[in-house]
């Protein structure tokens, strides 16, 4: 282990967080918040900053810093913990979350873009401090790791193998062939379209403000709006379709966009994965919203459709938006949104969840050995698009699901602890571990989490961090042979 | 396709059932219940015979029987259709179930010892129709293709192949080196365990029809009782013992019971998925006795000991018997045992739902995928007991698995139109896919399947059968690559 190429690693991205809370800081400044306010966050800047200075004069003559396989697994968690941890503080300085833990699993829930809030009254909470927390969003969305192998490339480790630590999905496209100037232009086409996104908003009727909000949480796949009512306190069809539109862009792989750009819509159009997707996302809101309309929730097939559809999106990307009490809606809708929250986004997006390819390569497998069931003699090859799978891979993916759904049972039972009904327990945690937010019964989309007791909510903040970093990145940590063999 | 020898085997099938009813009908002349009932029970018995003895005159100049895999997977999907159609019969023709459909439902459920039923009040049903409905679920329960094979080995046609596509679990373990002996041993070491447990149940109090009916359901993990509120209805707690005890037997491979009763006592607690099924019911027998205390639900520990382990075992080896409205049991209690409904019985043994073995094999495919995480250049082994796994087993056991989450959640979007609740509708497929019976909600032990469109009784009745049937045997019939290659 490289303890001391970790601990500066660790330093720079928490240096980068502070730089971001500084950023909020100057909202608190401009606005003429509270003194409190503004020193809670500017003191954990400090602390971030001050640390990575330490760090940086400590190993001053330090070669560049060598990380191994391992080394990465490691940093990566520890940075998504220390990030939380440090990023959780301003609100209880601020007094807007009295209990550090409440406040450790709102940022938790910022970072993994999961959106799963215990706050009972967002609008209470000063604008700097609702910046900060669309912006943990917006800089989990994308990763913080990510972001540091974009902007450091002067460091030089090797970088591949952090990234591929958080990277959504089972392999990272190197769309150019040097890995930081790949992360560079991720970063660059997530804040284009972020910046597309609150331009459409402010001229829907928002306030910049608000739009930069909700254009960092739609993104990011997150979750948190600024309003108590989320998304439904905006009444603008226009508004409502924009934010739909854009988390499906949130959700889809994000090398797609760079091929849309450099001139290849065809191979986006051909991505076995994003058909599939889309086909989710149509057919899911059409069912809904026949499904809405046949029981009189809404009058027009319209209005049905576009509800539905953001719905469809917001629980499809593990976003979290709502623009309506969706847990009051039939059983059909209910159920359909149930089973999009075991899916998630595309590989390489914003999203959590399974996300969609896994699931498209183990139906394809499944597939595949009917076949054999059928003619044992046969010769199959599982291709997706035109490129054959090689049957590890596939093997790969079987397990980490399977791993998946172990961790998911495990967390049912441990939540069950607190004796809340099935209903909601299920859902709370399939709403941590997919990163969506809100789930069903007493964690629909219009309550909250604050309810839990606090080992829930720990056990919940780890759920997030399962999941947004893909299982075994966290899980790993946890075995003997990690330890044994460093 | 080789048709004739299919409807050779398949009336050959049909034959064994009718003997069985006509067994019933005995009861009913005994009894000197009305003719009707008698009837409708000597008439499908009539019919199945009829149809063994025109297929017999049809074929006695052929040779003997052939059949490829193929034909093996459409006899034994075609047999248990057909046994269920001819099985429902009596139920309509004495008016005890009014609509064919029901009786179809409550017959399907009787096979593939399910145990999920229709019928509001069981008690007013006539005892030789009581006695036949104890009697799908014992034959279900071995097996009735396995029965064939055991009684008519003069057929002398492949029958590992058809043996394989009902047998329970990854893989028949030939425990005598003839097909039709092994069958024959089984079938008369299920014959002894029930006989037994028949004779405990008489000494415990029971009349000795309600003891050869529910030591019927108990073998077969059936679930089917003679009284409407199941064994709830003794209070003696020898009785809850016994049949605790005899589920437990039943979940197990009965290869181990042929290994203990050959004088091999040690191999069987040295086998894995033994240890790893016993530890699950200890463990959540303790998990649930503590919570039933510590709620209040019992008074004493020896009293919520014994409801919680018989729950337990009834769930885990997907029986259904119910001793207590576990519905109202509180959060933990019910999580616990909706986690079992899950998992089900071991391979070979007469339960359903995806096997305590396969669960096994998974496990130890994420915990290896974990050290190849932790250490990429290791090489590691899957082993069960002491045999290293072939990749390809567990490779077919992700898929399989797989396969039956898919249906799962299909079969949850097709019920979810019925617009009963989630709860309800998810653990009505888990309890009909899984074999078990009873769910939760509306479909808990106090309930039955009654209420539900005639549509939604057809699809559950389909997943009884692809539970049973462990998804490829029925499902490969609806692949085009099945047809085509005949």
């Amino acid at each position: 282990m490289h303890i001391k190429s970790i601990l500066r690693m660790l330093s720079a991205i928490l240096m980068i967080v502070s730089l971001f809370m500084l950023a909020c800081s100057l909202l608190a400044i401009f606005e003429q918040e509270t003194l409190l306010t503004t020193l809670s966050l500017v003191i954990p800047a400090a602390i971030g900053i001050g640390f990575f200075l330490v760090m940086s004069l400590v190993s001053r003559n330090d070669k560049k810093p060598f990380l191994t396989n391992r080394d990465g697994f490691l940093l990566v968690t520890l940075s998504w913990v220390f990030a939380s941890a440090l990023g959780a503080i301003p609100f209880v300085l601020a007094r807007s979350i009295p209990s550090y833990i409440d406040a450790f699993f709102e940022t938790m829930s910022g970072f993994t873009t999961t959106g799963a809030s215990i706050l009972t009254d967002i609008e209470a909470l000063p604008r700097s401090l609702l910046l900060w927390r669309a912006t943990t969003h917006w800089l989990g969305g994308m990763g913080i790791v990510v972001l540091l192998v974009a902007v450091l490339p002067a460091l030089g480790f090797s970088a591949i193998r952090v990234m591929e630590a958080e990277a959504p999905g089972p392999s990272v496209d190197r769309i150019t062939p040097h890995i930081s100037s790949t992360a560079k232009m991720l970063w660059l086409i997530y804040l284009g379209i972020t910046l597309l996104e609150i331009v459409l908003l402010v001229i829907g009727g928002m306030t910049l403000f608000d739009a930069v909000c909700h254009a960092f949480a739609t993104m990011a796949t997150g979750g948190f709006s600024t309003k108590n009512t989320s998304v439904a306190y905006y009444k603008s069809g226009f508004i409502h379709w924009v934010i739909t539109i854009f988390m499906f862009i949130a959700g889809t792989n994000f090398t797609l966009h760079y091929r849309l750009l450099t001139g290849k819509p065809r191979s986006v159009l051909k991505d076995t994965e994003f058909r599939v997707y889309f086909a989710i996302f149509a057919i899911a809101s059409i069912a809904i919203g026949f499904d809405l309309l046949t029981h009189g929730t809404y009058k027009s097939f319209g209005e049905s459709i576009r509800y539905s559809s953001f719905q469809v999106s917001s629980i499809l990307t593990t976003t979290g938006f709502a623009t309506a009490d969706f847990g009051t809606w039939p059983t059909l809708s209910l159920t359909v949104l149930l089973v999009l929250m075991f899916i998630g986004g595309c590989a390489g997006s914003t999203g959590g969840g399974i996300k969609v390819i896994r699931i498209v390569v183990l139906f394809k497998m499944a597939m595949t050995e009917m076949r054999y069931v059928a003619n044992p003699r046969g010769v199959y090859t599982i291709f997706l698009g035109s490129k054959a799978l090689r049957k590890n891979v596939i093997y790969d993916i079987a397990a980490l699901v399977f791993l998946y759904f172990v961790f998911f049972f495990i967390s049912v039972l441990v939540i069950s602890f607190t004796g809340v009904d099935i209903l909601t327990n299920v859902t709370a945690v399939i709403a941590n571990l997919g990163n969506i937010g809100p789930g069903l019964g007493k964690v629909g989309p219009v309550y909250n989490y604050s309810f839990f007791p606090w080992w829930a909510k720990v056990w919940l903040s780890f759920a997030m961090l399962v999941g947004r970093l893909e299982v075994y990145t966290v899980l790993v940590l946890f075995s003997k042979k990690f330890w044994k063999s460093f």
